[in-house]
């Protein structure tokens, strides 16, 4: 059987997703979690990697397993052997071959801000905290630059190997509520650290600096584009399929 | 030089607020801080005790000290020697007599009750897990008997040694967004515990028990009201001053 579970999870106490020799993942939690209700299971492949300190709202994963045990119960038994930063909203039965990262289409990051003067102590896993003046306004109006398919070197960090940089972002919203500014982008995939240096390349235009979006996306230069923002305000939103 | 400050924290990682021998306390890290920068300072006075795991909004607390550093500096260089999960907000020359216990004329605590199935990770030290049913409706009715100058002797647990337990709610009120109900309460003083059992029996109101408030109230017994909802969903919200 191949379930495929969806999960949410705090990535405060974790170096991120991936399984890790000395280091406390969310996966590697997962699977002991899987294992000591499921037995023998091999691995639990997830949609995504994320990095230290990054949060899952709905994060899917999946794993195959002989046991046979009423889908109804695995939640709960899930649950019950996982911290109370990673919980599980939901198991299915799916078909053998579906790859929760290969079969995933596009997927929703949101990244979260706080704009005040002194962070709040329930923020500080949460968002990054950015003091100074941001309009809004400027950075709504750099968004048009970034949808579409384009090739988004110059929003990748070192390290991610792939040799494909071109990406499809279909959707990128910016919006405020008291001193939380959300920024929401969805896109078919994600190059190494794009999302945070897209952020921190909007927060510098929403502080003034007078960063063409056209002209980094040309210039295919990571150094052109702006600062890597922290990873704690990032969250994996939703991963969608076919 | 007397200073009122306000200060915010997560009460998770502490003791509560009083200074402890061999526990971490809010008051204990914030006078640390509070010498750091300004020296000898004998003791830092609290609005209110809060016990562990309770947090605080906006907390009043004062302190006496001869050493002249602006005001206006005083903030940052606390902030600046606090961990993150304390934050000073304001800071302010307040006349020599003032203190922030005694001087208080009432204060608003809210209790936020997370209403679902699965604790959200993202809330599982910030408010109160209770997956049955809760009829809102049927809790707001409970509300009037609460109103009013009372003895809530069966509001109070044991290890409150005070022997007036006559105290005034001005308000008390239940509203719900999604899955977070909030539970926000005006008086003029808490005796030990009082808002964890007022939440506590409106909670089993809500989910179908025929509490009779005012039978409670009458019988002067601590039995007869419902149980205590844990440290973790309260916060103290605010301190009014004359």
């Amino acid at each position: 059987m191949n379930i495929k579970i969806i999960l949410s999870y705090d990535g405060t106490n974790y170096h991120g997703w991936q399984e890790q020799q000395n280091a406390r993942s969310v996966a590697g939690v997962l699977l002991a979690a899987i294992r000591a209700v499921m037995g023998d299971v091999e691995s639990v492949q997830g949609v995504s990697r994320t990095d230290a300190g990054v949060h899952a709202i709905l994060y899917t994963a999946n794993f195959h397993t002989e046991k046979l045990i009423p889908i109804g119960n695995i939640v709960k038994a899930l649950n019950s052997n996982l911290p109370d930063d990673i919980r599980v909203l939901n198991a299915e039965i799916v078909d053998d071959n579906f790859h929760s990262q290969f079969d995933c289409v596009n997927k929703t990051y949101i990244y979260r801000i706080n704009n005040c003067e002194i962070h709040s102590p329930f923020e500080r896993t949460l968002s990054w905290h950015y003091l100074y003046e941001l309009d809004i306004k400027k950075m709504q109006d750099a968004v048009a630059d970034f949808i579409g398919t384009k090739d988004f070197t110059s929003f990748c960090a070192a390290g991610d190997e792939r040799e494909n940089r071109i990406r499809t972002i279909n959707s990128l919203t910016i919006s405020r509520e008291n001193d939380i500014v959300k920024i929401e982008v969805n896109a078919d995939g994600f190059l190494y650290n794009m999302v945070r240096i897209i952020v921190g390349t909007l927060v510098e235009i929403g502080n003034g600096k007078a960063h063409s979006v056209e002209e980094i996306i040309g210039s295919k230069d990571r150094t052109k584009a702006g600062i890597t923002a922290p990873p704690h305000g990032l969250y994996l939103k939703e991963a969608f399929y076919k």
